[in-house]
């Protein structure tokens, strides 16, 4: 069965970049489609994500999972639908999810991939709320976090893609919730998120707006950000704090981070500090995903989507997210979904 | 009924140290006794503690209990016989351990008391492996690092009063153990305390050592120390490591501590790093003195004592414990016991 679409766009690694990447560090490039031998499956991509941790594949520094290379095709979740199938669980027409990278077609192992249900409205949820993100947000603050109701649960990165989850599901557990975020817009944001407070870390008052927030103290910090904004929270944390290492993305683009925490704090404060990676949870991907689903069906769990049109746009839309400038998951839309089977075979 | 010895000599804070603290900080001064109000008991102070935590009592920064004055007996955890009580559970020439601070004599709630069985031999034990420091180890080794047998399990400050009974409940608890200490001599003491190997950070060969006597990772990181000695363990930690920071001595004589530690690598690694106070661990300490004692009935827990004779010697050995001269726990002895009950009325 040939595959008449020839050409496969990509976009790669042209230059490992140095400190906030730039247009240069990438490249789009043109390849042949691969076919899928026994056990595999040809993929055309749908949407692909956009997403902090992937700065960290593009460094050298030693981290959880193996860096890219220049030349390879950056690392990413990706929404897509089946094309051709060599492994007897996906048909043509199949939605999945799998880490199909920023990149037209994939050919990959059927293991990897994960059928995405028709029931989910929209589809893209399985890259966010009722996927990665959202699970990170479950994980980190449910089983890391451990919220009790009645606690101050502090947030940084609020309004972002993990943030905007980790808010709804503090309200969710009776807690009070204060979320940090840069710039007036996405404190906006914030109340949609099921924030009481939204604090702008821009903002000169910042610090005196915590305080104020922070009365009784904080039981969990949620930490996306570390650095700067991270030093305040840790200043008003509450004997018995739990602090929450989701993300430390004010430090992915220095070359050299320095370190930014005295561990002299969690004597003070018999507090605990504690590093999570979502894929740890695998095990528990389906009870997340199940417990996700069903608050968006009830209208409890509500998000916002920042889409950009187009792969060759991908590595402007990374960068403006690592900047900030997104305003809820960041995606690229790469193609729309096949009408009937015309385009498929 | 009086008294008749009259005076008590006192050590107290003559001014707030900066940096090491230094001899000029501290004064003895002499003061009447006090007489015992209905409720209170007159102690006659045998031992006084020496220990990291008082250096942070000195200072103002904030911190889990409240610093001292100038002006103020230093504070400490001692062993003294009761001269007369006026608490009907205390009776003289009864052996107590209670905060009674660098003193001769003491008139304290007798609530604030604990009795020392007459059988604990040397009743010094009370005051360590028994008391206050073991009971860190205990708690700190078992409930906060949670080791598991086959774990490798790193411990700065090996030599310290804490130190050497972490080693020895990780050997007990099926552990590999690597000791950081500083110099041969503490190093040697290591080989006692349980450890199979033993690392000497002023050693130009530290890294390496540390390197291959982890060639598995580390699992458990107890943590007296932090500063430089700290950042060399975490770069090998495994994952699901799990960092207790017990102390962080080589931050305790700087005015402006700077951040040492980075969050991120709680991410790399999935771990935790926890805080932890002994005191809060009140309710269980019946437990962790029974289990301490029977080990050491056993010949499965040894222990040096680093002993200065005199009251007025304690701050010089207080100061040579910031600087890590000590060998093992570093007590003063104030006096002898009461031969009879002749000094007593």
């Amino acid at each position: 069965m040939a595959v008449l679409v020839k050409t496969n766009r990509r976009v790669t690694m042209a230059a490992r970049p140095e400190g906030l990447p730039k247009d240069l560090d990438f490249v789009v490039d043109e390849v042949e489609v691969g076919e899928p031998a026994p056990g595999e499956v040809l993929v055309r991509v749908l949407w692909v994500s956009v997403d902090p941790y992937q700065r960290g594949r593009m460094s050298q520094v030693r981290s959880y999972a193996k860096g890219l290379e220049v030349g390879d095709v950056i690392t990413s979740q990706s929404l897509g639908e089946v094309v051709e199938s060599q492994d007897g669980r996906f048909a043509p027409g199949d939605l999945v999810l799998g880490q199909l990278g920023w990149q037209e077609y994939a050919v990959v192992r059927g293991g990897t991939l994960r059928k995405v249900p028709e029931l989910l409205d929209p589809p893209t949820l399985a890259l966010h709320v009722v996927g990665m993100t959202g699970m990170t947000a479950y994980f980190g603050l449910l089983d890391v976090g451990r919220p009790k109701p009645g606690d101050t649960v502090v947030v940084s990165g609020a309004a972002g893609a993990v943030g905007q989850v980790v808010g709804q599901i503090a309200k969710l557990s009776g807690c009070r919730t204060v979320g940090i975020a840069g710039g007036p817009d996405k404190c906006t944001d914030c109340s949609l998120y099921g924030y009481d407070v939204a604090l702008d870390y821009k903002d000169e008052g910042f610090r005196d707006g915590l305080k104020a927030a922070c009365s009784d103290g904080i039981d969990v910090y949620f930490d996306n950000v570390g650095g700067n904004v991270s030093g305040a929270v840790h200043g008003r944390l509450n004997v018995g704090a739990r602090i929450v290492i989701c993300g430390q993305v004010s430090q992915y683009n220095l070359e050299r981070p320095e370190p930014t925490f005295h561990p002299s704090l969690l004597i003070v404060y018999r507090a605990r500090m504690e590093g999570f990676l979502v894929t740890d949870y695998a095990h528990r991907f389906d009870e997340a995903a199940l417990r996700l689903a069903r608050w968006v069906a009830e209208g409890k769990l509500v998000w916002r989507e920042d889409v950009t049109d187009g792969l060759e746009n991908a590595p402007a839309a990374f960068i403006g997210m690592l900047r900030g400038e997104n305003r809820g998951k960041a995606l690229v839309k790469v193609a729309d979904r096949s009408v009937g089977r015309e385009e498929l075979k």
